[in-house]
């Protein structure tokens, strides 16, 4: 027997209907690519989205044809995002910090037909336009007396032309929620790039959760600084959340220092940011020397890489701001755990909230998850086993566009590469990538704990464990680190930094390489492969 | 294109499964028929819950068969919750406070084939339990040795000695998530009840959205106190919010008093509660007179009928507690509107904050609302002008059961019956039933505001407006007031009030009448029709 409910498809233009008709004046700030702050309302990305989805039926572009973007975080790519997906099309974000091969190789996978663009990524377009052979229009985002005329692009459009020919008037089709709504490439480090392909109803099924107040805990009272980039998996889903809750935006653009999101934060009373470690990194490092302090910031979310635990206790500590820590993937739209406390935890005191604080947190109702050791058997909850995590929902992929990489569930769950414990409360903690785990003498070695212990050194900017070959004990961990400049630390004493640290006596690296930089990938997570080639020729001490 | 994420039905098993794997050892407290307070965590909700579906195999109940419950809030009833929807039944809940004749009629339209109750409710049994013709088991919520010898129910069964023969091992069926989850009856007061059938797609939609921050936002710090019975409308969704967040639940079983529903509140450190306006009359007339305070409480949410404004104000001016005003049917799952403040707001004085607090507020992201006069075309949304409510949504109805009353739905949208204003911001306000509406020389009164002022008077303990012929002006405002025990006021005095309030001098009720009680529904809701008949033979003055 069936319920006698609406049946109404779950779709991102009701997202977008909602924030028109519901929060019509809430603002939407964004620090533009021109250099200037411009500010508009919900209503008015309503309308321009319905601008936007006008010039992609006067494109001649078809249901679930590919629309890409190379761009910030502002208020353009917002229209994009409700007007591409809302119209039917699917928004390919495509990452600028990728290299151009990859680019012209993903942009060619996906099959783009049109590809708007950030002025400032001009120079990318340029290098790979003439090899990205399904794009029929390019647009620029800008108005048209800012087109270029000699940018070597065959008939570049502008953005602002095109929607200045088009009515705001549109009505948004109704159709089955699973269709493809946007997809975002991972940053595959072996093999060639796959394509997460996110539908209608997942988003809005993730929008509704990354919204609860155990998860990001948006309303219409915030002003939320989404620092984490909109062209990588949807910017954790906030540009859809903020319009379920009406909340205030505020995008800061390619202006990323410490100073230019401080000022933002300030100016806009934000009361929420979301970001990576390392441009919280910047922040903390602008404001600490200029002893400036927070006025309306109340909470951020971290993740994409696992944040530093000295970064949550002065978050938390020296400026009263709430750090919620993150974990989710590409694969997983992108969000799977949060790190909240409970209610048997309210009673505990700040040294053991903290404890908990340092964890990636407990699993969003409609995710669910496991560790499973080398056999497929599921491990205990203790929080001291650690096995490969595996998760299943229904935001998280069942495969990868055109098929590609094969069918990557075992049993219905998704395994995501990640090695974790899970304690008896649902908290998990990721101990490493499975692929950058080091195993010494049968057991294993978080490469994670030994990187947090040498980046609260005083003198240690940012720092990447790996596991070099031993004849004994088949693998012994390094640690390579990067110097904050000026600063000065010698191999001994940092290797003496780690006694009396919450590692035991064995996982104390045996060796510290310093090092100029440590390879980062295209979303900011270190690349340890290429790491490993960097040291190819290097020995353990006493080998 | 359809988009590649994991298909997996929303289901209600799957609530009840994750508060289980997730958060196991959060506690679930009842005050029991019995008397006494019970203790257990969702983790014995979940393997009772898969004994309940095991019972009801055994009993050879069919997929999508109606399961009848007349009974508290408690943990038993959230058994069966999880227990009977989670194994494809359907969950009929029961208002005990119906008149028998309407229990007897709305268990055989169900077509009810077991109904469990409290003991408590064992006299309704006793005087329907011949006539409901389809009911083939009659389980009593107790323990095996609690039964009466003497019931008059033949073959009384014992829920406890049910369970006790069933293993907790049962694996959740998976099926279209548009099925059938529960039913609850209208308290129609013209024609036979109607039924809404929920379905698990909608409940678990609405669930995300109950315990979003602009709602009622729940989170696993939370407990939880629903006053709201659980044998209407779900106790607004709680039951399954709770389960989607973890928190803490704390029933109060059929203790409403102030003074049991104060000791548990301070007992188990809730922090949240979920009520009617009568219940939370009961416990401010317990505390004000005994200095009370609140120690944990936090927010509590107020529906059901509208909130007197005296309500408001001290919960929130004298004992610190956040006052949600909150809207919602039967039809709608229940929830519509909750009121909330945004980010323009919260710069605004505590008095003009106040003014919006007064108001049922915003639209819950999932549901759209219009006002659209006699000719069906929208009003304007500027705060004054009124007319009849309209909804739609994912969790309101599309028809009832067994397709009584017809096609509900104009256009798509649900009539809610309700009459109200929409500002610019959104804030929705209800004037009137539709059929309460008194329109007065071709303008309409607003009962509501007419009782607010009334109620606000320190003798009056409640208030009903309703209009009386009138030849000149069609009709003309009456209110009948019940004085508060020991409390004096006279007609005179009741009608000076009414000078200098928020409400034009043609708007004052022409009299006052003094009755014993003012005749209520099984849901609490005032019964004008039942009123308008006790006052037929009444006479405006001067005609």
């Amino acid at each position: 027997m069936l319920g006698l409910m609406q049946s109404q498809p779950l779709l991102i233009s009701s997202l977008i209907h909602f924030a028109e008709r519901h929060h019509g004046d809430a603002e939407i700030v964004s620090r533009r690519v021109e250099g200037d702050l411009h500010r508009y309302t919900w209503r008015d990305v309503a309308a321009r989205s319905r601008q936007v989805a006008n010039t992609l039926d006067s494109l001649k572009l078809g249901f679930g044809d590919r629309v890409a973007t190379l761009a910030w975080n502002g208020y353009r790519h917002l229209e994009l995002y409700f007007g591409v997906s809302g119209s039917g099309r699917v928004l390919h974000t495509i990452n600028p910090r990728l290299h151009p091969d990859q680019i012209v190789w993903i942009a060619n996978h996906a099959e783009d037909q049109v590809l708007f663009f950030d002025m400032s990524f001009l120079p990318i377009v340029q290098a790979v336009h003439a090899r990205c052979t399904t794009v029929k229009h390019w647009v620029a985002l800008c108005d048209a007396d800012k087109l270029p005329a000699d940018s070597g692009i065959p008939n570049l459009l502008s953005y602002e032309a095109l929607l200045g020919q088009q009515p705001t008037g549109y009505a948004w089709p109704s159709f089955d929620e699973n269709c493809a709504s946007s997809m975002c490439y991972t940053s595959g480090t072996t093999g060639n790039p796959k394509a997460a392909l996110y539908s209608h109803r997942s988003t809005i099924l993730h929008a509704y959760a990354a919204a609860l107040p155990d998860v990001m805990c948006l309303s219409a009272r915030d002003a939320i600084l989404p620092v984490v980039p909109m062209f990588h998996v949807n910017a954790w889903g906030i540009p859809y959340s903020a319009a379920l809750t009406g909340a205030k935006l505020v995008f800061p653009g390619p202006a990323l220092d410490g100073k230019s999101v401080y000022e933002l934060i300030e100016a806009e009373k934000v009361s929420y940011a979301a970001g990576v470690p390392t441009v919280w990194q910047m922040l903390l490092g602008h404001m600490k020397p200029n002893n400036l302090r927070f006025s309306t910031l109340k909470r951020t979310v971290i993740g994409g890489s696992a944040c530093p635990p000295a970064m949550i206790t002065a978050f938390n500590d020296d400026y009263g701001v709430e750090v919620l820590h993150a974990w989710g993937m590409t694969e997983m739209s992108p969000l799977g755990t949060l790190c909240t406390l409970k209610n048997k935890h309210l009673s505990l005191s700040d040294a053991d909230k903290m404890k908990i604080r340092l964890k990636q947190g407990r699993a969003i109702y409609g995710v669910d998850m496991k560790i499973v050791g080398d056999d497929g058997t599921e491990l205990p909850w203790d929080g001291k086993a650690f096995g490969d995590l595996y998760v299943k929902g229904p935001w998280i992929v069942r495969e990868y566009f055109k098929g590609e990489g094969g069918d990557p569930l075992k049993d219905g769950w998704f395994p995501t590469g990640d090695v974790a414990t899970i304690d008896p409360d649902g908290y998990m903690q990721i101990t490493d990538r499975s692929k950058d785990v080091i195993k010494s003498g049968g057991e294993w070695i978080s490469s994670i704990d030994i990187e947090n212990i040498a980046v609260a050194h005083p003198a240690v900017a940012m720092a990447a464990c790996v596991g070099m070959p031993h004849p004994k004990w088949d693998e012994r961990p390094i640690v390579a680190v990067v110097k904050k400049p000026g600063a000065e630390v010698t191999r001994e004493e940092l290797l003496e930094f780690y006694k009396g640290k919450a590692v035991a006596k064995w996982q104390v690296p045996d060796d510290v390489v310093f090092v100029e930089a440590i390879p980062l990938g295209a979303t900011g997570k270190m690349l340890k492969t290429r790491l490993r080639e960097m040291l190819k020729d290097y020995k353990l001490p006493g080998l």
